[in-house]
């Protein structure tokens, strides 16, 4: 039977990850985000610290990347970021054909795209992210709003170049995706809630 | 009591009007799409045909403006694009004060910025959009697909830059908007139902 997956794509600081969590439970569907890092480790034969750093992110083509050596898997002389891409993406085709799942990131809108897969974006404005920052605690408390809107802008260049140079898309344009929520005014648990009901029905 | 309010923005052959229906008859709230025009031309004293071919369009600045000579409401020397739009602001907002409604287009979104409304998007690949012109017959059935194509360009770049003069944002940028609904895989009808759901529970 045709499996059911959410590609799910979020600006930093949005709620998408507590969408994401609250979605897998009402639907009942796997749920997939960091979990991905240590499954591409794992395929690729090396330690997970390798990638820990390049998760979300393209290589720089103006330095001289880090060569991934090791590990019989993969050509010599691929940047870790594309091992990681292309052990990444490996992973997420044969999760969603086994389950039905939720692909947090990772260009899984473009990876699943021959699935059609329902695509989610998740946003909100800067203001409401820095709230939501601060308030999930973390590092925030130590920085200033300033400081904390640029932390915020430069996660979101980096999964912007990411998916970009993966895709050759546009990352958070509205025509990739069927819905698109801005959460900055909204109770996220009623959403979630509605937004399953809303893909149970499509 | 405070009144409820979606300020509903729609590309051209997406579906936005019929959402729009739906949605009133779901919500029990009015609904005010082409309804404005007439009310607009009531206001400034004028007949409904000199504002007809204006609705949802920026005046040309490179060309001498048809200006607008009657009527006690106006300053002599204003566009008939200016005046529409004055007059459909000032309904809108005495509208949206006085009773639960949905407003259709009309830069409505920024007009009430200050009551905070329900802010929708409605939006779908080109494609579903012709489908959708074709369906719903007019002229459509005399068009080539291209011919249908530009044309749907067409209209959405006169609403674009429109909403660009009078409000200095970008249409359709999802900041901008609550909820961006693509339309292109989903069953309007359910959809409808379900955004009502969300609205309601907001």
């Amino acid at each position: 039977m045709k499996k059911h997956v959410i590609a799910l794509g979020r600006q930093f600081g949005s709620g998408g990850r507590e969408i994401g969590r609250k979605l897998s439970e009402s639907l009942g569907f796997a749920y997939y985000d960091r979990e991905l890092l240590k499954l591409a480790a794992e395929r690729a034969e090396v330690g997970e610290e390798l990638f820990a750093d390049k998760d979300e992110k393209a290589g720089n083509p103006w330095l001289f990347k880090a060569f991934y050596q090791g590990g019989p898997k993969v050509k010599q002389g691929q940047s870790a970021e594309d091992v990681l891409f292309q052990m990444q993406s490996e992973i997420i085709r044969e999760l969603a054909e086994k389950e039905d799942c939720i692909i947090v990131g990772r260009c899984a809108d473009h990876i699943l795209r021959d699935m059609k897969p329902f695509r989610l974006f998740i946003y909100a404005d800067m203001e409401a992210r820095i709230v939501r920052c601060r308030a999930k605690g973390e590092d925030a408390a130590r920085m200033s709003d300033e400081e904390l809107r640029q932390r915020i802008l430069s996660i979101d260049k980096k999964r912007a170049r990411y998916y970009q140079f993966y895709t050759d898309q546009v990352w958070g344009d509205k025509i990739n995706y069927d819905l698109c929520i801005n959460t900055s005014a909204v109770n996220i648990k009623k959403l979630a809630g509605i937004t399953a009901s809303l893909i149970r029905e499509r």
